[in-house]
């Protein structure tokens, strides 16, 4: 590495220190008055008891931490005038942030009511953890957020996420020492080796270990200062620890850490983009070990506070309740001396707010932070030119995702220099048999290489890491500041981020209600290597169930689909990178299967949703006796063969073949903006005759998503039974009962006994019987079955 | 720390270690084989293309490294009898571990069919990965194995909760280089800082890094030795280093490898035993660097394979499809030379297996892989001995899980002398109101601590870790090897264990059907801090869905309670712990609420697990107007208020209160076995009266559950909607439709016009009107609806 070079900020000056230390004061006041007060905000008269607030809900511990680092980074971005994004991983510590952004005036900006000012002040305490007020946690209209935080883990990758391919920003990640226990939080580390700092940005990490969790010490707390060095310094980081409890000493610590750190920055950037790098930089980081609730009461009627977990929520329990409790509060609130901070309207003095950087440059003014007001839509090539063709239903055979890798190989391409698209994949993309892709773009790595490697380079858009948390993440994070990509994955260990989608869901659908959030780029989901096609693994990567985790959420957000063929996949795709502020679903085989529409006739399917396959059945305009519905390219392949099976076999029976390729539009109306109306649907399914619905997923899902329809238990699903094992495809079909015998013979068995059932009926027993032998003996499906 | 004491293992003498390598050719060959062939399994002629299987399916990439640790591993226990557990992380390893449980003999002590010799060797090669053969990952019906590491990240949790209070156990860990970038393996390194040496036994883990994972470069292998032994010197592990790619060298290596971290845990055991340790002890960990495939063809066709990822699943992809791969194939296999391993019978040379253990000791016979025989049913307190005196109903409040922490105390008391239960949650026990249970025992913790600290200690049985995954990794882990315990955890973030709920209800489900797998005691959740009190926390704190997850997982498995009160939650509770093999879901509100029923009614509603409560109503043996169901503590509560306003303001309206606890009783019998018969349930909620159903998660999960009973539409399902923010508890039931205004309206809404009606419909109305201005104004709810 190079000398550090000379960025020129300027050396701490006592005064400047100071003004630092009283705005850090004031939003220590601020976050505490929040807390408490429903009246008497600038403790101009003794605190009554009916000052206090009914219901005390909101947490204190981390809160003089945040507004210390807060208050740092403003005098940084003054000194620099450095585009700073602050991820704040303690989401808890809304009381903080919130003051910090009311006393730069952002938080006024964007809501009148929070003005600087003696009423803008008294509403932001006042409304703090009031019904309809300001909610306890970072949300979606916190103005500067990218992430709530209330389920922890996710704020270093989406911290990562944002800072790729925006190669001015520095994102300030501060990592609480709880969030540091978990799983994926500690994944996320190793982004490291997949940001570029020729092309992106940078993430300050900001390890703030106070010591405590809700209720007992944290690891992170209690580790020495030569195992925290080796740990991060393993993980590939420079590692600077601030620490102490005299507010000065440590002002002045974390002003040169800062400095250090920028400096850090901008000369591996500088590095970087001059071509001098090898390998993965050695980043900054900053490690805060301060009292939990640092400056709050030591001990409260005889109980250790300050510096223990007793400090994490409310310090003071019953300052209303209790006398003693009411004076202890007072004098902590008092200790911050609130009449040099503000004056008698409430206004801060100047000194107060001295090193706060002004307009775009707020923390919370940062443009990435509502990402939709960047957004620049995709070049998106014509799918139609990325068509099989299929001059006839079934009779050509090709690997559907290859063939949509084509289509995305060309989307970088299109985009080349915008860099706003993004795939994260757990090192599947080649499994997947998209390794297209590769033509265009390669895998992100910074690692030290050899010379075998394929596909691998700094500039990769391509991000494969063997952790869903952290892939999750990051296109979280991309998407949030404004880009666009994918999310390819095995279908079996999507579930890992289950919960991370319950919470993009719920931010999704409270950005949407927030009227300044724009709208964003979908979340997109492209799940193969599925439940039916698991030859080489077995029944641990059967799990279609990532299905309805999507379908559980919000209808204004979810949505599904199934693609049948390769055509449908395109076309699905092309729509999804369109869309905006949806969570896509896309499950697709990368098996090499029948391909069953044109271009033109996949187009019309996917823009219906759901159609009739009149071709694949024999009931053409008349009313049939059963339906053959499905949902998913192996269901469809199975149902077809099926209805093959029963046109031959028995022609009097006349059978209708659906196709659903967007699995809600069989929901009612009323449950989902795509559900059919009744009467359309009414006329596709019919509202008497037999359904029987092949699903690529649990069977309950189905009857769930048909519980307005009519007449619902004339639906009869076949999918996913938890049957599985290593064995052929088509058994995994025969043990889960949607073999296409055994739809023929559901078939049978729902509808009038036509001359000719029982003999069907034996011929698919007969069938089921010798392919039970034939596996055994050679291994292999019968050929008449195999896909 | 002491010095190393002297074990007495004997130094390596070329003969052994010749030895050790030519077992390590054995599993090799056998490990290879399996891939490939189904005939001429001594290669005993040319190799034809007809003795290629026809489907491949397997890896081979991780196969070499998991021999060379179990050879090694099989030498020390030969040496110093120590009883050592294997936990496989790459299961899909499958060949390997089979080979050498082949090889010692396990494999057909379980299985006649794989005894050792030629039929057996023939079997084992022929079965792999063919229809109802060996499956390609390891699975319960292999022996030794208590994880099959299909979907990565829990080996190392599994481990360390095996190894808990096993003081005599070593459970060797071996961790591929792909699992380690998973979010839960990084955080359960950690684990560390709660095994007491003194009391539990100890982990060895193995860090397998072979430099690939499925298609790229692993970040562990391609960090230098100083960054590696600076992360796990930081985690706090001594680290040693082993690698090359010369056979010979490697096991000299790992002979004294194993020795010293033999030594070294017996060292700290020996310390702690002896009370002289202080602290974190810093156990032994191995990385092992060797080439991904080792052994395999270094090229094929022209492209590299050994030490690529190309080596992870087939080196040699088309044997029998190509003439040149057949002959690469057959020099590979060749290269093992199996005529000096085997003789023509199939009997390995003595020389092969001199450094195996025998008997009990060998790894595959390990009784703690097989934790159900090793069982012991808890000591369970007279749950009648903690009951709430309810005088009678709804004249008494109180925490519900406080009162259960009294019970749970107790099972500590009465089963300390066998140290086999183990609560785990994520830092929430106090705020769960569990803290009586620190008044048995305490929570581990093995790290520095500080004069404020509250309830730590190395001998605690309450394992908290901010990592829901390493939670329930080590009680998976603990369960597996037969002990007892409870996850307690905030439901809304249960969901992050989704995934591994998924892979441990597929590894019951398969146990159950292996014959030689005994019971064990069930997987215990209750979820406490529920989606209806997030009064401090809000939306993102509001997720009911690990309900939906459990209900998904096979029906002979899956059970969900909603104990609507504190005596409930003790008959649930107490049921839970006495049943085997079950995935038992509590969910119970922590909040101060009203109680139902005495202990004697508790007993009988929770052995039914759904009854008529005819107090509540006032229909008594008549046919209702409507049934009033309810399933949740928070939606009885409303359930019974609003019973309440219908009695007495429209008394002409006959109305059934109806509570479920065991949620899957209103399933179809055919669906569930707690399914109540269809004549049962008619009897209770009618056949066509409007059931306005109150339900504690999302609506739409009830009418999946309800599909097959008589006229489904007639249920009205109310419940989370994913309406939520920080406000008052009542408001959440307003904005998600279910407060008991509410429920008075749908109830009105589906009966007959009584005279009345639209007057209540106003009253209720009015009420809620009233309800949104008091909360506005007062910060709090309305008094009558204060819970």
């Amino acid at each position: 590495m190079n000398p550090v070079v000379d960025f020129s900020i300027p050396e701490p000056t006592y005064q400047r220190l100071a003004n630092v230390h009283r705005y850090w004061l004031a939003t220590n006041y601020l976050g505490a008055a929040q807390l408490y007060l429903r009246d008497n905000f600038l403790l101009e008269r003794p605190l009554k008891s009916t000052d206090i607030k009914p219901r005390l809900l909101g947490h204190w511990g981390t809160q003089p931490g945040l507004n210390l680092l807060y208050a740092h980074l403003n005098r940084l971005i003054q000194d620099t005038d450095a585009s700073i994004l602050l991820v704040t991983g303690p989401g808890h510590g809304a009381p903080a942030i919130l003051a910090n952004l009311y006393l730069e005036g952002t938080l006024g900006e964007y809501d009148p009511t929070y003005q600087v000012g003696l009423n803008g002040m008294s509403q932001l305490i006042r409304q703090f953890s009031w019904p309809y007020g300001l909610p306890s946690h970072l949300v979606p209209g916190t103005p500067g957020q990218i992430q709530e935080g209330g389920e922890l883990g996710y704020c270093l990758s989406h911290a990562f996420g944002a800072a790729l391919d925006n190669p001015d920003l520095i994102v300030a990640c501060v990592v609480g020492d709880g969030e540091a226990e978990t799983g994926p939080l500690a994944a996320s580390w190793h982004s490291n080796k997949y940001l570029n700092p020729a092309t992106s940005g940078a993430v300050l990490p900001i390890l703030h270990a106070n010591g405590y969790k809700l209720s007992g010490p944290t690891i992170y707390g209690r580790m020495s200062h030569e195992e925290l060095t080796n740990l991060f310094t393993g993980y590939g980081y420079q590692v600077r620890i601030i620490g102490g409890s005299d507010p000065m000493q440590v002002h002045a610590a974390m002003w040169q850490a800062m400095n250090w750190a920028y400096g850090e920055i901008r000369t591996i950037q500088q590095n970087a983009r001059a071509g001098l790098l090898m390998g993965v930089p050695a980043w900054p980081m900053l490690i805060l070990q301060t009292p939990k609730g640092w400056t709050c009461p030591l001990t409260v009627d005889g109980q250790p506070i300050e510096n223990t977990s007793h400090a994490h929520q409310l310090p003071v329990a019953d300052p209303a309740g209790k006398p003693s409790q009411l004076a202890t509060l007072e004098s902590w609130l008092r200790s911050y001396r609130p009449q040099d901070l503000f004056d008698g309207m409430g206004q801060p003095f100047s000194s107060v707010t001295s090193n706060c950087p002004m307009g775009s440059r707020r923390i919370g003014m940062n443009a990435h932070a509502n990402g939709g007001q960047l957004l620049v839509p995709l070049e998106l090539p014509n799918y139609f030119d990325y068509a099989v063709k299929v001059p006839s239903p079934g009779t050509v055979s090709v690997e559907g995702t290859h063939q949509l890798a084509i289509y995305l190989r060309d989307v970088f391409c299109l985009n080349e220099s915008a860099q706003n698209f993004r795939i994260v994949c757990p090192d599947e993309t080649t499994s997947n048999r998209m390794t297209p892709l590769f033509q265009a773009t390669q895998r992100a790595w910074m690692g030290p290489m050899v010379e075998t490697d394929e596909f691998l380079s700094p500039d990769g858009q391509v991000m494969e890491i063997l952790s869903e948390h952290t892939c999750e993440g990051w296109l979280e994070g991309y998407l949030l500041t404004g880009r666009h990509g994918l999310f390819g994955c095995y279908e079996a260990f999507i579930p890992l981020v289950d919960s991370m989608l319950n919470q993009y869901a719920k931010w999704l659908k409270v950005s949407k209600e927030t009227s300044w959030r724009k709208p964003l780029a979908s979340l997109n989901y492209l799940l193969t290597s599925h439940v039916w096609r698991q030859d080489h693994n077995g029944y641990t990567h059967q799990v279609p169930s990532f299905i309805n985790s999507v379908v559980a959420k919000k209808s204004s957000v979810a949505r599904v689909y199934l693609p049948p063929d390769a055509n449908c996949l395109l076309a699905v795709t092309d729509h999804c990178l369109r869309s905006r502020d949806y969570i896509n679903l896309i499950v697709a085989s990368k098996a090499c299967q029948a391909q069953w529409l044109s271009i033109d006739a996949a187009r019309d399917h996917c823009s219906r949703g759901l159609s009739v396959w009149d071709w694949a059945g024999n009931a053409g305009d008349q009313q049939p006796d059963v339906v053959l519905a499905c949902a998913g390219d192996v269901p469809t392949n199975e149902t077809i063969a099926a209805a093959a099976i029963l046109k031959e076999r028995l022609p009097d029976l006349r059978v209708r073949v659906l196709n659903i390729v967007d699995l809600l539009t069989i929901m009612s109306p009323e449950d989902h903006p795509h559900g059919f109306p009744e009467a359309a649907f009414s006329q596709l399914f019919t509202t008497d005759r037999p359904v029987i619905f092949a699903f690529h997923g649990y069977p309950m899902l189905i009857h769930e998503l048909l519980h307005h329809r009519t007449n619902p238990n004339r639906f009869h699903v076949r999918g996913y039974m938890e049957e599985g094992r290593t064995t052929t495809p088509f058994d995994m079909l025969v043990l889960n009962n949607m073999s296409r015998y055994q739809l023929v013979m559901a078939a049978l068995q729902h509808t009038n006994n036509l001359p000719g059932t029982q003999a069907l009926v034996q011929w698919c027993q007969d069938k089921l019987t010798q392919h039970a032998a034939y596996i055994r003996r050679e291994g292999l499906d019968m050929p008449e079955v195999r896909s």
